[in-house]
């Protein structure tokens, strides 16, 4: 048969070793969501077209697969291409994101839901874009939601189950850099940044850890903004490190300030997380900008000492949950970046000790090596049964690499599982 | 906004009281099946159109949701309009089973996987059917495949590993029926049916249980099919718990043999199953057909006797996998009928005891309040913090809905969580 058999472009097939640390991984991640308050919901992995499209999924609205109507005639395909209008063939699309569907979920349930909601979202996504190295078309995503809170105890709440949840997973030396909209609104609209004007300033901004203060002015300069006193506005929030106002990390005796060009409340929410937050290495960074133009107060990141890249983010994102109900709802989540932390796992050596492999002979009673296995299983081990093969090694040794931790043979006075005698398997 | 905000027909959200039966579930039957050897796999939602529609996956392959191609133009639609060929505007689909995805799979991974494959699935899949009672456009199925085992030991582990997994899950009462299509085959070939009336006559055979051995001798008849001696068959076959030649359950002593119009292969296979299952509810039913025509050895489903329906099934299908590789590779596989079972399984009681919410007034310090939890949390509870409202009976009943069982205030004088006076919260 003429059919290629490698998964579809951009996709990945995981096989048992991979697949083992990703659902323990998963299962660390949800037992810690659940025990901070969250409530783990499902939506189905298709919506429909017009809700995928409606604008809240930004530029990853044009990422989404769309699935063909079922039932078209030639005739109906034939209208939707003589009248331009290829969106008509597909009534609903896979999901590119978690936040769509959760927005539409709110609408739907929440009369069913407590006032103050905390989410759990632990699904694929898919995205159609160009695969290359680290992207895929169809990754998992583990958010966190806070529908209805609107003050500081939202992020408290999101940051701390975070930053627990970082820990159970064993991932040490991550620090959560923290910045709020409404500074780096208080940044442009200080220097009279033409709203047209903002994305591409908040692009520039966002590069100061790479060209730096004078980069950052000169590029401002080119878009025609005029950004002179930028080193003096950093002084006063405080870069590096928590420092923000005369606040230091730390030092709690010291009571911190809002520049006169900042609104106070965004500067008494950072101080509030500050406070609430004293086991969490927090890090203000003014210069954090992140990429999606629904975020409206708080913003973070999951930063990791040894990798360039951030291991997850989020932020509050107020007029956006409401859209589908027509009311403004308060909002703020938490995603981790489950496909870049699992990479950094390992498979748990403590459960390999646990999963043993029984080798039988060829001719070996079945009632026998079930009666054996049954035995072995209820005594709290995983089992696994081979037949002998020539190259012992090799299956020894491709048992090792699935996570088995040790063998025995069974042979004809093999009589209870009392009886084996188990051998460590050399990985 | 006028988008109706329903999940898409025939689909489901699923909200925290369920999710979390249904994760838990799976948890366990994950957890039952890893145990006993198998190992879990993943392949992508979607394969690629023509993989989808081989021919493996029968009637099924009709209902497969097609993925529209990406950058199609106009006149990539148009022409595919006039050539009516409306397959040529997708070249994705969602799988509609799990059985062509591990064929698949197992084609492209087979060098890495032991020589026995023992493969868990625990997935969604989606069939475009017709909403109705008890019918999804999607669900999940948890599958375990055994390949590479032509002998009985793949049928003893897979049933072995299935009753362990319902026991697991609490559900009592389940029994699993047994036959084996050469029985049926046998059947047919003694009374000369005619190869293009067989799938016609399996479903009359299969009516046996509702309308008895008389109704189904004279709807063969109507077939054109002369049976007068089903009675005699199925006596020498034994009928009613198991009873297979001279055997009878549960006396080992009295030796079976095969009747002599049948395969004694398969008389043979099945006497092993019962010697190596003695724990498991085992009823041999030579009427059982099921209606996948890829069957082609042991087939079984599991009962039980407050059901009408099956909770699952399964059994062996030799020449299907080896389909991708061009060669054959003996099979045999066992679905649990998750989104059935699952609706008659309860929340863990136990764990809601350890699930506490915390009821404080609007003005708290999120601080404080968030260090309360963080102990909490450490000691090993779950825990939900609440606002108090005016109706605190309803905010509390929700919160016992979702599976909480205890609760206490947070007041001014709380100092520690030691000081927190948990009370039960009635559901």
């Amino acid at each position: 048969m003429a059919i290629a058999v490698t998964p579809p472009r951009g996709m990945r097939d995981f096989l048992p070793a991979d697949k083992a640390v990703r659902e323990s991984s998963l299962g660390i991640i949800r037992e810690s969501f659940r025990a901070h308050g969250f409530d783990e919901i499902e939506t189905p992995v298709m919506e429909d077209s017009a809700r995928l499209h409606s604008g809240l999924g930004g530029d990853n609205e044009k990422l989404a697969f769309a699935v063909l109507k079922r039932g078209l005639s030639a005739a109906d395909v034939a209208a939707a291409a003589e009248q331009d209008d290829l969106l008509s063939l597909a009534d609903l699309g896979l999901r590119f994101d978690l936040t769509v569907p959760l927005a539409r979920f709110y609408a739907t349930h929440r009369a069913a839901l407590p006032t103050v909601f905390r989410s759990i979202q632990i699904a694929p996504v898919w995205r159609a874009e160009r695969p290359q190295k680290g992207r895929y078309r169809q990754f998992m995503q583990c958010d966190i939601d806070i529908i209805g809170e609107a003050g500081p105890l939202a992020e408290i709440e999101l940051i701390t189950a975070t930053a627990a949840t970082l820990d159970n997973l064993g991932l040490d030396g991550c620090s959560i850099r923290i910045n709020d909209r409404r500074i780096l609104s208080a940044l442009l609209t200080h220097w009279d940044v033409a709203a047209e004007l903002t994305e591409r300033a908040l692009i520039v901004i966002d590069k100061l850890d790479k060209i730096g203060v004078d980069g950052v002015v000169t590029e401002l300069g080119t878009l025609g903004i005029d950004a002179p006193d930028l080193a003096t506005l950093l002084t006063e929030l405080g870069t590096g490190g928590w420092a923000l106002g005369a606040g230091v990390l730390g030092d709690d005796t010291v009571e911190g300030s809002a520049p006169a060009w900042l609104d106070p409340a965004a500067f008494a929410d950072l101080e509030a997380l500050r406070a609430a937050l004293p086991g969490v290495d927090l890090r203000f960074d003014p210069t954090l900008v992140r990429g999606m133009g629904y975020y409206t107060g708080t913003i973070f990141e999951i930063s990791h000492p040894d990798l360039a890249y951030s291991l997850g983010g989020g932020g509050r994102y107020d007029g956006m949950i409401g859209r589908f109900l027509g009311t403004d709802v308060p909002a703020c989540g938490f995603s981790i970046g489950f496909e870049r932390i699992v990479d950094l796992l390992q498979a748990d050596a403590a459960s390999a000790l646990n999963a043993v492999v029984l080798v039988h002979e060829k001719d070996a009673d079945p009632a026998r090596l079930v009666a054996l296995k049954r035995d072995l299983v209820a005594g709290g081990l995983r089992v696994r049964l081979e037949r002998r093969t020539k190259n012992l090694k090799a299956l020894l040794d491709r048992a090792g690499e699935a996570g088995y931790g040790r063998f025995a043979f069974v042979t004809a006075d093999t009589e209870a599982a009392a009886g084996l005698d188990f051998k460590p398997l050399g990985v």
